[in-house]
């Protein structure tokens, strides 16, 4: 029986992180990650999609007032073919001129799209029943590429090009397959380095989860150049020298900044420094890059779409792609920027290092050995401990290694006591905290 | 005595510029040309502070949602020295983290962004009794740098340098200003092109517009090849061979279609097209620009900050820079573009083929050649015809030239009338129409 679209629900739940300095890096020092969580409901009562963007607390309902614009383009249709019918979602909602013109293809309407692309990617599967990442690892090559929005990319890949990089790698998908199914995703974790943390929070972490059998963290620097370096040794002194460290700055250098910071730091050897200015600055990061090579240079969680992802490939200005399926505007967008990496050999380290994120972006990770680079090298799949109780499936890592969702559709439905306590303004957190307040 | 801000009012002011297939180009075909209207109360019941930024119709309650969300940071503020206090504004505003967020300095926020410092600019320069072009001509060098952010610019331009830049071109401001007062900015005009109008009325306004004394014409392209051939064709036979045409196909190729199409348009000897491709693609620019000469390539309307101009620079990805105080986050980085591209000698010609946009911009392009660049060579201010009499004090032409503004402010305070009408969804028109649809 067809499926219909009847509803668009969307709630603004926000976690405070912000009460134990979790999430603090050196621009956003008292984010309370958030999420603007759409709901699509349809003719069938036990089916619904969930998606979500992420946030940092206010501003959320800038982010849900602009899913709702989207409504009169989803009420009413049908859900049949994800193949045939994303294609069609996905240039309705994107290329939808008015809305268009506040992007375009970035910003608040962006991630609009994202959630709303996502809680549709979130019902295919569940109808399909299966896992998304395993939705989309079963389709076929010449689907696959239907999915995708070659418009701005023809100049650097076409899709008969995308198609026959897919058909390459798609004799062996299975065992690939079977390899993540036994061994898990590898992961680094950044829930010991969050700027806000004392060192003695930090030295814990850091020892707890080498126990637990992490070989990768990250810290944040940039506040302060005396800080970065004491709490880069920390993790050296902790964890050892064999393990990865990667650091993040989330943007507050400027070039020369960045070159001149990362000269006191490299002797701590890190993997990358992670945006270590603007994320709008394609030939800053080029040149950030050619300076402080071997450290890599890693950006992506504000790279806003394929269009910029495409630049920092062209000119090799970032050794790792960090897409973001929630900054994008969605799953396919994110294949889109998989193809990308894959075709300039770039590794994808997704940004997962917050509640959802860690549970939508493991669906492309897996896509993305099993189907589209086949490579694990110098890939790890970002994760960060912060209320994983608040999902009905939270993603799940054992040893270093996220394991395979094994439950249909996307994952990043919240219990009901979530957003009950969250929901901003109603939930009964913040209702006491503005009874507080007043 | 001290003025202090004691509110923020936002309107949602649409017009229906559709109903004539006014601004219709081959992305955005109904067009209802829009405002986010802010306006900023004073403890002077006389002094309010009018800023906008523009939208194209649905929408644009998302930008107004957005406008209030950054009252908490300028309500009860006091307005004394303009270039103190907007350095703090700016920085204030733009760095707010949570909101900062949603962008980073792009879509939605930065779009309010816009609206909030185009009002508090109005403010300031109703206080000193000018309009704001001449209270930005008269700064000293040292008091204008105060007022650019360098951050992430100064891997191509120092604070220094910029003053250098300034000084140089300060001694002979007196000169180029009296030479606008008699001879106004030379202009061109969008009011003929737009794609939804039928050859008759394309050959008409062009005939009209040659008899006023227009010099330099713009049409829009890319729905249909075929059309923009004929299209182009009747402006060379109308206005003749030594005119300006300018084309502009508003983002709807990729690269190699821009430049298959500009092959077959170059022989109507065009001086520029217009957002050949996405406005992201600083490389496709460059690489269309390459491949085109001598027809010029020019963007702007839709790049979102200092930093994506910057690259465009650094690329020398476009001949004409046409930079938008509403799309940008206001006057502010808007002076950092115009800085920008004096040092790499581009001139600038402002998106302001819109209501409200005419009135904001020609501050700028009078800015530019008084105290920035001082040249006008390569220099054409847009200009179209469309609800004139919704503002106070409209920009005026005469003869293809803008006559420099005399009224203090920036000068787009709508008439009450115009929002009693347009105010979107209870102005009398709007209101007319819903009852008519139900």
């Amino acid at each position: 029986m067809t499926v219909r679209i009847t509803g668009l629900e969307v709630k603004d739940v926000r976690f405070p992180t912000s009460t134990a300095n979790d999430g603090s890096d050196a621009m956003n020092q008292n984010p309370d990650h958030s999420l603007a969580y759409a709901v699509i409901n349809t003719t069938d009562p036990s089916l619904s999609g969930y998606g979500i963007t992420f946030t940092i607390g206010e501003g959320t309902d800038i982010v849900t007032h602009a899913v709702l614009a989207y409504a009169p383009l989803l009420i009413g249709k049908t859900l049949e073919d994800p193949v045939t019918d994303m294609e069609v979602f996905w240039c309705d909602i994107v290329r939808y001129s008015p809305l268009r013109w506040l992007g375009p293809e970035k910003g608040v309407v962006h991630l609009a799209t994202a959630a709303i692309t996502n809680a549709l990617w979130d019902a295919y599967a569940k109808i399909a029943k299966k896992p998304l990442w395993k939705l989309l690892v079963d389709f076929q090559p010449e689907d696959l590429v239907r999915l995708i929005d070659f418009h701005y990319l023809e100049d650097v890949i076409t899709q008969d090009e995308a198609l026959s990089m897919l058909r390459d790698r798609a004799h062996d998908k299975s065992t690939r397959e079977s390899e993540l199914q036994s061994l898990g995703y590898p992961s680094y974790t950044t829930s010991a380095g969050w700027i806000g943390y004392p060192d003695e929070k930090l030295r814990r972490i850091i020892r707890e989860k080498c126990e637990l059998g992490w070989q990768a963290f990250k810290i944040k620097v940039g506040r302060n150049l005396d800080d970065d370096i004491r709490r880069a040794a920390i993790v050296r002194e902790v964890a050892g020298d064999t393990v990865d460290l990667m650091l993040d700055a989330n943007q507050v250098w400027n070039v020369p900044e960045a070159i001149e910071s990362m000269k006191h730091l490299a002797e701590f050897n890190p993997l990358w420094i992670e945006e270590p200015t603007s994320p709008d600055d394609i030939l800053g990061h080029e040149f950030i890059a050619r300076h402080i090579a071997p450290v890599g240079v890693a950006t992506g969680e504000h790279c806003h779409n394929r269009v910029m992802f495409k630049q920092f490939f062209q000119r090799r200005a970032i050794d790792y792609c960090q897409l973001d399926a929630c900054r994008l505007g969605g799953i396919n967008e994110a294949l889109a920027v998989l193809l990308l990496a894959a075709k300039f050999d770039v590794p994808v380290c997704p940004h997962a290092g917050a509640l959802g994120l860690r549970e939508v972006q493991q669906h492309l990770s897996i896509m993305d050995y099993v189907a589209v680079s086949a490579s694990l090298k110098g890939r790890r799949l970002e994760y960060a401990d912060s209320f994983n109780d608040a999902f009905v499936t939270p993603a799940r890592v054992v040893n270093g290694h996220y394991q395979l969702p094994d439950v249909p559709g996307m994952g990043v439905e919240l219990q009901p006591s979530a957003y009950e306590t969250y929901e901003f303004p109603n939930g009964t957190y913040w209702n006491r905290k503005w009874v507080g307040k007043v």
